[in-house]
């Protein structure tokens, strides 16, 4: 933490903070939606995805504003401006994550509900309950400043990497068996693809906010199970 | 522009202009290998690009750098923050790129090459020449401070979105007429949203360029082709 007492650059940080926090939980809450749309084929919560895509963008447009503004005004040294540039940065990641979560909702037609077989509504549900996980935990322990929780995030996007190597192979699976299904499980790969770049995004927001809270940068790389074979999509 | 004079601010500017020039070469130089990997089946170009991705991390983890740093040290106001904020943005969109492009090449062994048929190869280089045009226009804007062109470089995107939805029906009919089409096709719709994606973060640079040229920011929505109907992937 850094060493200065409570000023005025901590309450506009403050106002930051709750920014991202929001925006988080709006995130959380568009993929839990996204999710639920496409397996019960509910377009009018696939819609509403959409409309709150719309806020996630402002509330992002919002933080810039004010971190800017923060920085002109406060000029924030070392930790502080840090903390702030890692601010505009998570929230980026967190206007991707709603980005993503719509890109499935738009899905829902020509994807969504009882055209699913039922074993693959399982593996997509499992996929998007392990990645909703990861987004409220980086929000979680982003907002209680916990640096090695962090770490552990970045460490358990693995499974969700495993989990859509998994999932794509039994889409390529449901293709081959009938050419019928070929349509909605391209748009169901797409989908899959966008869950499991959330889950990318919680690893830029754990990478982040490690260097935000410490002044230290994570390794650049870690083993990534998705592309170590180019045969897994 | 901004009023000041030519100062040790804007030799540190320039040295973070000049790593944005590099590294938006290094991208279209990326893009133009992974197209050619892909259509001409040539796994050590693959390799290569996978290689030059380190470089491009490299390179943005420099600019982040010195941007930091410069902030801390000068305590720009308005518009030179905006251009070094602005700087770190679309550093950051350059290095999506090189990721993308990375992940086109990592795709080579399992779509490459003979496989694909001569027609698909053709739409496949059309669109990789728009999104490579793209790239480049959008550095030579940027570093010529043209903000009215980097407002035509965003419209242009369309172009990409309406060859990415046409390729994208091509791949499914391929997938429809024979299953054995359906693994190589779908990694070769990757591929083309990788392509299509490119031509979304040259979006953002503009986006970006623009914001940090005027202080103006460009309308929120333009029309999305690849979005506007479900159906299109």
């Amino acid at each position: 933490m850094s060493e200065h007492i409570v000023t005025s650059f901590d309450q506009d940080l403050e106002r930051i903070d709750k920014l991202i926090r929001d925006m988080g939980e709006l995130g959380a809450e568009m993929v839990a939606d996204a999710t639920r749309a496409l397996l019960s084929s509910d377009e009018p919560l696939a819609q509403r995805i959409v409309s709150e895509d719309v806020i996630m963008d402002a509330r992002q447009r919002e933080l810039d504003d004010a971190a800017i503004a923060l920085i002109a005004k406060r000029q924030p040294m070392a930790q502080d401006l840090r903390t702030v540039i890692g601010a505009i940065r998570i929230a980026a990641d967190l206007e991707r994550i709603g980005d993503l979560a719509k890109n499935v909702a738009k899905r829902v037609p020509s994807a969504g509900g009882s055209t699913i077989p039922k074993p693959l509504s399982g593996s997509l549900q499992t996929m998007s309950e392990l990645v909703l996980a990861q987004v409220r935990r980086a929000i979680a322990m982003y907002a209680s400043r916990d640096a090695e929780g962090l770490v552990s995030l970045r460490e358990d996007d693995e499974r969700i990497d495993i989990q859509y190597t998994s999932l794509f192979r039994e889409l390529l699976t449901y293709m081959m068996e009938d050419p019928r299904n070929i349509t909605s499980c391209t748009h169901l790969i797409f989908c899959a693809k966008n869950l499991e770049r959330i889950g990318d995004h919680v690893t830029n927001i754990a990478e982040n906010g490690y260097y935000t809270l410490t002044g230290q940068q994570l390794p650049a790389t870690r083993p990534k199970a998705d592309e170590t074979a180019a045969a897994q999509g």
